[in-house]
Parts: structure tokens; C-alpha cells; sequence
């Protein structure tokens, strides 16, 4: 009987959920603290969930499986997880909730949205500034689930969509242009820049000064993807001196206290806490989600959505400094 | 020579302006205050705006022509106005831009962006509440050229678009289904209501606790209309009460000042000060729009978009207390 360990980060399991994989004839443990994690760790076969997993990955002997509550998994892949080799799946459930997001994101930052709501927030009458025209041109950075969602939700507004991903291949429904090595060329007529790619030691702070410095000053940029594909100290300088329409940013991972705290007290910033792919009934979308993962792993078929984690450049934040490009 | 009379809303006429108007052949003279109109509006065969057109009416013995700055300009027809009965023009030529703010602010609401804002303006830290779902269903409440606008965008997402109007045509490219005296009947799988009608007297206060109580708890407001569309009491109320997922208010005209404070300090409210079709070049572009109406008006031919308002069923702000319905 295979011994199931559930760490979700977002909500604890349902009663019917724990019901559901039990029918399944998985032996289900609950780890809601990091101690019992560890505890749980050496019988556990299934990771449900990745809370924990740096932590309980030295003591996982018998492990063969994680499944990440994370649409991107970059984050995951530590020495230990390499040396340990289990199967590793994604859960690109939400990608559609998160290019809504996004968009939402983009459109109230041109519509100067953010900065009236911060305003009141602080006592002052709505503000009436509008500080770009509407949006024209849009570039996509990172084609996957969540950027072919967003540019076809862009090309339906009647945007044109530069995508941007390495292999310079994507779906025309999703974007007119896909560019590999030369978007940067292009920067000078994006209204809109999304960032929706995965980080990786090629993607690490790519967003430097140098390609803001490249984007018309009513540019406005959407980050929901991870915080360290930017340079948070060069983005914050920028919009201190008015240089940028605004940023909004579902991400801050990598960025420094000082810079949380610079990006944090502008008006025309739009945060939100890493809840991109958030909905009133997400918790009950992704309990389905891993039952039926599960059930497929139970009768020996491969989960979807494997992350084949040994070809890909991705950063390994346990191995000290993100690399350099 | 005709003497032209500027008093516009939103901003001072440029140089370039006044020199262009001059240059068809029109006698340009700039109202910048309420006395200087008043002065002038004897001699004035057009007024361009109608920043003080209640104030000067009465005095406006050779008033031919007044091409207003607004969209919608149910507000401008008073008795006076029926009196002089001079040919009104309105300016509708942002509807596209209106049609953006208010998607813009729908996105905003059910993303949980204004309340994450005004929690960050209050100093508190940013918001994870998400209060809907996607939005399936959208009810387009008006379908002139901003509803046609907004509905062709919605459609582009690919939201089910129900527009409302009077007549029960429509676009089939602005919307899916065109509901007349039905509309009602539709509110429960509404996700999304926007209002984009004129006020008349038959849309006075036409949302009010009746319909706001057959909407989803889940639904969204977006208001870029007139404020007295909406019984801002009624919406207050429910609102407090967590009875719908948020309101974004353009405009709040006929909101007593107690409203308005309940709505200012609720963090699920977005709101703007009538600033809907603002953009950062608007001035310039209206400037173009004015000339090239003065030019049609000058050279013998009619201005576009007249306003048939005889024909209309139009509120009266001048004749006392709104009528009910």
C-alpha cells in the first residue's frame, strides 16, 4: 500500500479529499507541521504537495514521487532533489486564472486603477491620472500554458502579441510574432510586457535595466511568474523617476528588503501576494486535480505534467548565487 | 463673423488650438470663469464645452450651436436649453477609450486588485482575496457606441455578452443575445454588469435593491455612465454586507455625500473621479475633433453627432426632483 504524505501550501486537505485518496488505496498521512514532515518523511512514497520538500528530501529513501501544488517548479529542483531523482509532476491547472490575472493586472496599471485605490487607501480622493494610452502592441515573455492563454486573451482585444520563448516556435492563436534571441530589439513598441516564463540560468534577471531602459517611458510591466527573472533595484529606480507607466507584480521572490520596501510605498504598483492563480474555489479544483493523479500513479500509469528536470538549465537555489548569464 | 465661445471642462484650449479656430474664420473667445462666460454669452453664436451652459443660457440671446465635451449629455438638457433650442453636438469620440476603463475596472474587482491596493495605501500589506469566479457572463446595460465598444472586448475574452437596450437591436459583433423589457430575468448568471446607458427618465436609479438582489453574490458593478443610474444607498448597503463581489464607480453624480463616504471607505470598491476617457494626448485629440466640427459649422454643412433632444425621454435636472420610473 503506497504511503501518500500531503504538505499543500495553500490550504489544508478537505475531509473529502482525504476520503477520496484512501478509496484509492493510498495510505494517506497529514503533515500540517514541518516536524511531522520530517517524521513522516523515510515511509513516504508520495509527496503531495512540495511545503516541505527541502527539508524532508535528506530522510525520503523510499521516494517516488512529488506532486507540486506549483504551476512552475524551477524553485524545486536543489541538489537533493537531483541525487534523490523521483518523478516530478506539475499541477498547470490555473494557467487561465493566472493569464486573467495578469491581464487584469496590465489593465488597471494603464488605467491608473492601482494608484486611485492606493490613494484612498491612505485617506486621499481617488486620483485621475491615466498614464498610458491604450494598449496596441503586447509582448509575451514565455510561452507556456499560462503565456499562450494570455496572448490569446490579448490577440481577443485586438492587440498585437509578440511572443518570446527559446525555441521561437508557438501557436499562432496565441501570438502573431514569436521572437527567439532578438525581442529585445522590439521592446521600443511594447505597451504591455508579461513576463511568463520559467526561471532559469538563462532567464535569471534578464529584466535588467538595460531592457527597461529599452521600453517607451508609458510602458507598463506584469510579472507572474517568479521574482527573479527581474532586477527589483533597477525596476524600483525606474519608477521612482517616473520612467514607467507602472509594474504590477504577483512575485518578489530575490528581491531584497530595501527593494520590497521601495516597490511597496509607490502608488502606481499593483502587488499581489503570489495569488495570481487564486479563486473562490480553487482548494476543490486542485483536490480533484491530485485524486486523479493519483489514481493514475495507483494503477501504474505515469501522472501528467512530469517535469523532466535533468535537461533543462534551471537554477538550483541550494547551490549558493544564482548563476550569471 | 461667428463667435465662438470656449469653455472647456477639462483643460485650457492650446495656443495651437485657438490659432487653428481663428484661422477657419471663427471670432474665438475663452471663458477660463463663471463671470467672463456670462459676459461673453450675449455675443456668442457657439459655445464650445459647456462648462457654465446652465449659468449662461439665459443670457444667451444668439446661441445657434453647442458642441459639448461629453460622451452623453442627458445632463445638459434643462429647460432653458429646450427654450433657446440651439443645436447640441456631443463629443463621442472616446468611447473606445470608456470601453477599456470600464473593462479595466471589471478585471480589476474580481481579481481582488483595488481591495489589495487600498489595503497597501492604508499601510497594511498586499491582498490574496479573490472574490469570483472568471467571468462567463457579462450584461452590457446600454449598447451605444461605449457598450458596443465594451461588448466587442468582452466577446474578444470570450465572455457571453447580454446587451441591454431600449429597441432590442443590436450589433451581433458587441454581443451574443439583445434583451429589451427582459433584462431582469437574466441577472442570476450575470458574473459581470456593466452600465453604459444614457440617463433618462426611464434609467433612473434602474439598479436598484430589486435588481442588486437578483444578481450573483459573486457579481461585479461597473458604472461608467452617470452616477444616478445606480441607488447608491441600495449598493452601499449590500456591499457592507459582503452581498457581491465588489463596485467600480466612474461616476457618483446624484450620491448624497453620506453615500459617498460609505463607498469611499470600503477596500472592494474601485473608484474613479469621471476620469473614464481619459488618456495621456486627450486634450489634443479633442482639439482636432472641435476644429474639424467648427470647420463643418463654418463652411454651411451640419456638425456630426447631433443630439435629437426633443425626441427624448431625457431626465431634467432643472425641473426639481428627478421623475421615478
Amino acid at each position: 500500500m503506497a504511503r501518500l504524505l500531503i504538505m499543500y501550501s495553500t490550504a489544508p486537505p478537505s475531509d473529502g479529499h482525504l476520503r477520496h485518496l484512501a478509496g484509492l488505496g493510498g495510505d494517506v498521512r497529514v503533515a500540517g507541521a514541518e516536524d511531522v514532515a520530517i517524521a513522516e518523511a523515510p515511509e513516504a512514497e508520495v509527496f503531495l504537495g512540495h511545503r516541505y520538500l527541502w527539508q524532508v528530501l535528506p530522510r525520503a529513501e523510499r521516494l517516488g514521487w512529488v506532486q507540486s501544488s506549483a504551476h512552475g517548479v524551477t524553485h524545486l529542483i536543489v541538489p537533493a532533489l537531483l541525487e534523490r531523482g523521483p518523478l516530478l509532476t506539475r499541477a498547470p491547472i490555473f494557467g487561465d486564472v493566472i493569464a486573467w490575472h495578469a491581464l487584469a493586472m496590465g489593465l488597471a496599471l494603464i488605467r491608473g486603477l492601482g494608484a486611485s485605490c492606493f490613494a484612498r487607501g491612505a485617506g486621499r480622493p481617488p486620483t485621475a491620472s491615466v498614464p498610458a494610452p491604450l494598449p496596441r502592441v503586447a509582448m509575451v515573455f514565455g510561452m507556456g500554458e499560462i503565456g499562450r492563454e494570455l496572448g490569446r486573451l490579448l490577440k481577443g482585444l485586438g492587440c498585437t502579441v509578440l511572443g518570446v520563448n527559446r525555441s521561437g516556435t508557438a501557436d499562432p492563436s496565441a501570438c502573431d510574432t514569436v521572437l527567439p534571441e532578438t525581442w529585445r530589439e522590439h521592446l521600443g513598441r511594447v505597451d504591455l510586457l508579461f513576463l511568463c516564463a520559467p526561471l532559469t540560468r538563462r532567464t535569471w534577471r534578464i529584466i535588467d535595466a538595460e531592457v527597461l531602459d529599452l521600453l517607451p517611458t508609458h510602458a507598463a510591466l506584469v510579472n507572474v511568474a517568479r521574482g527573479d527573472l527581474v532586477d527589483h533595484r533597477a525596476l524600483a529606480d525606474r519608477l521612482e523617476a517616473g520612467r514607467l507607466a507602472g509594474a504590477a507584480l504577483d512575485v518578489l521572490d530575490g528581491a531584497t528588503d530595501e527593494e520590497r520596501g521601495r516597490l511597496n510605498r509607490l502608488p502606481d504598483v499593483v502587488l499581489t501576494p503570489h495569488s495570481a492563480s487564486f479563486l473562490p474555489n480553487r482548494q476543490e479544483q486542485f483536490e480533484r486535480f491530485v485524486e486523479e493523479q493519483v489514481r493514475r500513479y495507483l494503477a501504474g500509469q505515469t501522472p501528467l505534467h512530469v517535469v523532466d528536470y535533468r535537461d533543462q538549465d534551471y537554477v538550483l537555489p541550494g547551490g549558493g548565487d544564482p548563476p550569471r548569464r
